[in-house]
C-alpha cells in the first residue's frame, strides 16, 4: 500500500470536535430512483408517482428518504468506518427537506464522542453527520456510532464521555415543508384507507411478505450509495473472515424492511426522523427478510390538521416470518433471526 | 396478520361488473428505460435512440411497450392475483398510445368473467385492465384471466358465462399515432434490411441466441414493475412449495423472448396488440431461454403505405435451442421445454 | 437459422477499406449513469456530481468515459466479433469530446487489417471504430483487433500487412475541451490531495480493494451496452464450451479495475486516451478482481497549466491481491491470475 491510497482513519486519528468534509458529492437522478425501486420494490405513492406528489404540493416525487440517507452515509465510510469492526447504532436522525432528482448531496461529519475499549485494540467513535444539497441547505442530520480499530494498541486516546443522546427526536423537531399538504391525499392511489387516526400505540403489524436477498442485489445497492466498506464486496478476503462470506450492508436491510412495511403502513409515506436503530444480527445472501412494526407513539404536528406522526419500531428478521412478532427478550438480547430494530417517526395523513 | 395488511381478494370477493381502481401510480423515466435495457438487452432502434425516434415523428424514444404492459400489470396484482394459483392467459390487448419517459401510469380493472372450478376450491376470474397516463388518456387495454383461490370452500359464487374473447385483435383496431411515419426509416440504424414486404405467413424464424436467467435479474425486474406476487421473491416459503424454488414472473419471459426476437425481426419496432398469450410451463433461475417466431398473418393498415402489421407467434423455450421450432403437439399440449406461446401484432415499415 | 437472422461476418466477409455502419444508435441518460455507478461503484467526482462538474466548466457531469467506450464497442459486436474467437487488443484510442446524458451514440468501423492464421481456420481483423453523437461529431476513435473464424476453410483471403500501430497516443493528440479548467478543482470533494505533480514515472500503486463479480452483474452490464457476444449470456451453450461457463465481457473488467483505481488515483478524473490494452486471461463469475497501477510517463499539455496527463498501466488480477504488483514475466507471459493490462492517458489537475 502506498501513501496515495486511503487506509482510513483509526481510533487514534479521531479527536473530539474534528470536522470531516467527506469526498465525492453525488447527484441523484431518476436513474437512482428507478434502481431503488428495482432493488426494493418500494410502493409508497409519494415517491412512486409525480402526479401523486403534485396533489400534495411537491413539484415532483421526492427521492426515497432512505436513498438520501444511504447516499449521505456512503460518503462517510472512507473517513469514519473503513476500519470499523461494527456499525453500532443511529440516533437523532432528522430529515429536514425533501430531496428531488437532480440534487447533489454531500456530507460533513463532526466527531462528538471517543472512547477506548478495555481491550485497548478498539474503541467507539460517535459522529454527527450532516447531509447537504448543492445550495448548502442541510437535508439530513443524524448521529451514528461505530466500533473502530486502533492502528497501534499503544496509542493513547484522549477520551470524552459519550454524548448524551435523546431516546427519540421530539415531535416538535420534525420538519415538514410548508407548501406540502395532505388534504387531497388519495387513498385509492396510495393503496390503503388506514390513516393516522386508525393507528394506536401498542398496535403490532405483521408485514407478511418475505424477500430473499442475492449477492448481486446488495452489492449493486451498496455501490449505488458509493459505500466502499470492504466486507460487502470481497469474497476472496471474506472467505477467510469471521463469517466466511460477504456481509450485507445494514442499510440494505433497512430499505428492504421499509419496502415490506408498505403492506400495513401504505400511508406512512415519508420518514421524518430516525430515533434510533441497531443492526442486531448480520444478514447474508440467500437469507429471506421479513418485517413487522409496532406503533410506539402518535403525535400531532403543530399547526397541522392534515397529517400526524407515528412513532414506529420496524423490526426485521431473517428466515423467520413475523406472525408472532419475534422480538428481544426480557434480558434485552435478540434472537439470532432478528436482524434490525429501527425506530422512526413516519408522517401519515389524518382524517379531516 | 392484522386488518391493516392486504390479504388480497379471493374468488368470492369478485363480482361481475366490479371496478377495481389499483393503487400506486408510477412515473416511468429514463431510469426505467435504462434498467429495461440492462435486464433484457433490447435493441429495437425506436426505443433505443431519441434521434432515431425523431426521424419517425416521435418527440423522443417511447418506452418499450412491454415495460408499459408490465407496469400496468404490476398494479393489478395486489387486487387480482395475490391469491392466484396461475396466470392463465391474455387476450384482446391493445397498445393505444406511445408512452414517453415522464409519464405516470395507473390502472383500473373490471371483472368480466367469474366461474368456479368443480373442485369448489378455486375458480377463474376474467378482468379487463385499462392503463392510463396522468392526463387520463388510455394507453393500454387488455384482458387476462387467472385461477384464484376461494377463501372458504363453502362460499357461493354467482357465476357468469366466461366472456367471448376474440381470437385476435382486428387489424383495423390497431392504433398508430397520426404524427408518426416510417417513411424515413433507416435500415442501417435499425439493424436489418428486411421490411414488412419481405415476411410471409407461415414463415418461421429461429432467433438463435440464448440467455440464462439469474435470481437477481428477475427479482429486480419484477420489483421494477412493483409486482408483488409472492412466488417470485420468497425462497424461504417457496423452498416448501410446489417447485421448491422461486417462480419467474411470466412477463419476464415475454420480455426476454421479445429482446431475443430482434435477431430476425429487428424492424418489428413496436407491438400494437397482444392477441393472446399463455405461460405453458414455468421458468426458474439458471434456465436458458431461447425463442422463435412464426408469421401468422400480415395486414395492411388503413390509410398507410409506410408500414404494415405482422401477426406473430413468439414461442419461448427453456434449455432448448429453437432451430427445429419446438411447438405444441397435435393434441394441443406443449413439451415441457416450451414455456411461452405469445401472439402479437407488430408494426413494421413497408418498402415504398 | 433463416436468412433473416444475423449470423455475423466471417473472416472472408471482410475486406480492407470496408466501412461498416453499425446498427442501433443508443441514447444514454442519467439512468445509464446510475446503473454504471451501481455496477462499478465508481467515485470519480467529475462523473459523480453535477455541481462538481460545473466548477470545472462542464454543463453537468459527463458520462464515464468507459460507459461511452463500452456503448460504442457494443454496437460493433454484431458486425465485427459475433464469430470472434478472441478480442486481442486495443490501440490508438482517443476520447475526443465529453459525452453528457441525453447524447445518442452511434458507431462506424473501417477494416484496416486482415490476415489469415496459418491454420486456415481463423484470422485476425483490425478495425478502426469511430463513435459519434447525434450531431455527427466524433466523440471517440480507437483501433481493436480480433481473431475471427472463417466460414469455410477453403475461402481465399486477400491479405494485407497489419497496420502500423503507435505504441501510445502522443500527448499532443490528447483532446481537452477548451471551456474546461481544473483551476477550481476541489480536492476535499474529489477525495485526494495528490495532484499530477505528485506522481512520478515508475511509481506503483496498489489499489487495495477487491470486488467479487456475480453473473447477474456482468450480464446486466453487457446488455446495458447492447453487446450481444454470445459467450457472456448462454450457460446452456457454454456449459459444453471451452471453459464450461460464461465468460465475462473484457470491458467489464476494465471498468471494475478503473473504479478500484480511485483508491490511489482519485484525481485522475478522466481518461483521455487508450494507448493499448489486452485481456490476458479470462474472468468468471465468483472471481474477485483486484488492481494496481504503474505510472509510465507524465506529459504537460500544450497551453495548460491547470492539468497534465499521466500515462498509466492499469493491471487487474483475479483472486490475487496486488500488494506485490503481479506482472508479466521477463518472457512477456502473464501469470494466470493477471487478467488485464491496460495502458491509458488520464488527466489530472496540477498544483498551481
Amino acid at each position: 500500500m502506498t501513501a496515495k491510497t486511503n487506509s482510513g482513519n483509526f481510533l487514534e486519528d479521531f479527536r473530539i470536535g474534528q470536522k470531516l468534509v467527506h469526498a465525492t458529492p453525488r447527484t441523484l437522478t431518476g436513474g437512482d430512483a428507478a434502481l431503488y425501486c428495482a432493488l426494493y420494490g418500494s410502493r409508497f405513492a409519494l415517491q412512486s408517482a409525480d402526479s401523486f406528489a403534485r396533489t400534495l404540493g411537491h413539484k415532483q416525487s421526492p427521492l426515497d428518504d432512505l436513498l438520501v440517507f444511504h447516499t449521505v452515509f456512503g460518503k462517510t465510510v472512507p473517513d469514519i468506518s473503513l476500519n470499523a469492526v461494527a456499525n453500532l447504532g443511529y440516533a437523532q436522525g432528522n430529515f429536514l427537506k425533501p430531496v428531488y432528482p437532480g440534487t447533489t448531496l454531500s456530507a460533513v461529519s463532526e466527531v462528538i464522542g471517543l472512547k477506548e475499549n478495555s481491550n485497548k485494540q478498539t474503541g467507539v467513535v460517535h459522529v454527527r453527520t450532516d447531509g447537504f444539497d448543492e445550495t448548502g441547505a442541510k437535508v439530513l442530520s443524524y448521529v451514528r456510532w461505530v466500533m473502530v480499530r486502533k492502528r497501534e494498541a499503544s496509542a493513547v486516546i484522549v477520551e470524552t464521555a459519550p454524548p448524551k443522546l435523546a431516546q427519540a427526536v421530539a415531535a416538535d423537531e420534525l420538519r415538514l415543508p410548508q407548501n406540502v399538504s395532505f388534504a387531497k391525499f388519495d387513498c385509492a392511489a396510495s393503496g390503503s384507507a388506514h390513516l393516522w387516526d386508525d393507528y394506536a400505540p401498542g398496535e403490532k403489524i405483521d408485514h407478511v411478505d418475505g424477500v430473499t436477498v442475492e449477492e448481486a442485489e446488495h452489492m449493486m445497492a451498496t455501490r449505488l450509495y458509493q459505500n466502499t466498506a470492504r466486507v460487502h464486496f470481497n469474497q476472496f478476503a471474506e472467505s477467510k473472515g469471521r463469517f466466511g462470506k460477504r456481509l450485507i450492508y445494514g442499510g440494505h436491510v433497512i430499505s428492504l424492511a421499509r419496502a415490506l412495511s408498505f403492506n400495513g403502513l401504505a400511508n406512512a409515506v415519508c420518514i421524518a426522523a430516525i430515533n434510533g436503530g441497531r443492526h442486531v444480527n448480520p444478514l447474508f445472501a440467500g437469507d429471506t427478510v421479513f418485517a413487522w412494526s409496532e406503533v410506539i407513539a402518535k403525535a400531532e404536528l403543530a399547526g397541522r390538521k392534515d397529517c400526524g406522526a407515528l412513532r414506529l419500531r420496524l423490526i426485521a428478521t431473517k428466515n423467520l416470518p413475523c406472525g408472532e412478532f419475534p422480538d428481544k427478550g426480557a434480558d434485552g438480547n435478540y434472537p439470532e433471526n432478528v436482524i434490525l430494530d429501527f425506530d422512526i417517526w413516519a408522517i401519515m395523513p389524518r382524517r379531516s
